[in-house]
């Protein structure tokens, strides 16, 4: 058993992830997820509320790193700019924790009740988001206008990063600290500047 | 009694958004629902799945005309300018059909379990964006990426096109022919315009 509530709930996590992507996240039940954890289903109910929410724990940390980023970026920065300078520290936080991120990310990809979920807490982010901006003083419309946009740019980033890595890729180096642990960086920095020149021509 | 299946669509459709807007999503029940369209609860699920579905009929139609727009644009037209163009003709009919689509609108921003559905059929559409953009030659990620931000865009003006209309606006001039009847376009128009600037400083 595990001794600490914390271990406990990193297990239960590790278990979920490992049983919804090896038999599908409907065909997993909550008892299994504890007993695969090495806790009984009433510890599981006191970590998580549902079977969904125990793959979002880190939503609420994203969001506080990234409003906090948003915050404390140099007075000067532009909006757009303000967002990529915050999402390329949220991206070291998911290259550190790769091994979890990633499978994650691709289990949420084709599952549609996790992606219900992921898109519901990612509306959320983009509002804090906006909300942060205005509170750097950019006008109301632009800020809701840039944190949608620049949200928009981090997904597809995101997608990118995970399309590059093929299972494949994962047995071979799937490590934390493997080459490509800074492939998202690399997506995101893509990805703004894909969006400028794509901006650039659009009318 | 409706005669028939199309007209019994309609007042199924017409009735759940007005009993939503009365009572709250969560406090209607399709047998209410039934009743004030004037048609037995069978019918009900004979047209709509479920309670939420009945407000999402337009979407395949929506996805459709977009992506055919995508398709029919102009060789030589830019991603982004694409987009755009084909959202302007998707406001037409939004615009057209105003005293359903605003409440409608309005009541899923305020409703999480109507979000949800709204968040999961636009991924979808926006997912056949960049579908068509490929198809027209668009490079995989440059599509992808135009058609996330560009729906963005849209969704942005969407949000202020309703923001824009409080309650007491509508009772005055409500009707679809009214003054404001072009107020979609005008916001997707200064939408592009400010990611456009937005992009062009954000670095």
């Amino acid at each position: 058993m595990p001794r600490s509530g914390a271990e406990a709930r990193r297990r239960l996590q590790q278990a979920a992830l490992e049983l919804y992507r090896e038999r599908g996240f409907d065909r997993t039940t909550t008892a299994e997820i504890a007993a695969r954890a090495g806790v009984n289903e009433r510890t599981f109910f006191r970590h998580f509320p549902d079977k969904r929410e125990v793959l979002f724990d880190g939503e609420a940390d994203l969001r506080a790193a990234l409003t906090r980023e948003v915050a404390a970026a140099p007075a000067d920065l532009p909006p757009l700019a303000v967002l990529l300078r915050a999402f390329r520290k949220a991206a070291r936080i998911l290259e550190d924790n790769r091994p979890f991120a990633e499978p994650r990310l691709a289990l949420i990809a084709e599952t549609p009740a996790l992606r219900e979920r992921d898109l519901a807490k990612g509306a959320a982010v983009s509002e804090a988001l906006a909300e942060a901006l205005r509170g750097r003083g950019v006008p109301d419309r632009k800020a809701d206008l840039a944190a949608r946009t620049g949200w928009a740019a981090f997904h597809h980033a995101a997608q990118a990063w995970i399309d590059d890595s093929a299972p494949g890729d994962l047995a071979e180096g799937g490590s934390a600290a493997g080459g490509s642990a800074q492939g998202l960086d690399r997506h995101l920095l893509r990805a703004f500047e894909d969006l400028r020149s794509l901006a650039a021509q659009g009318r």
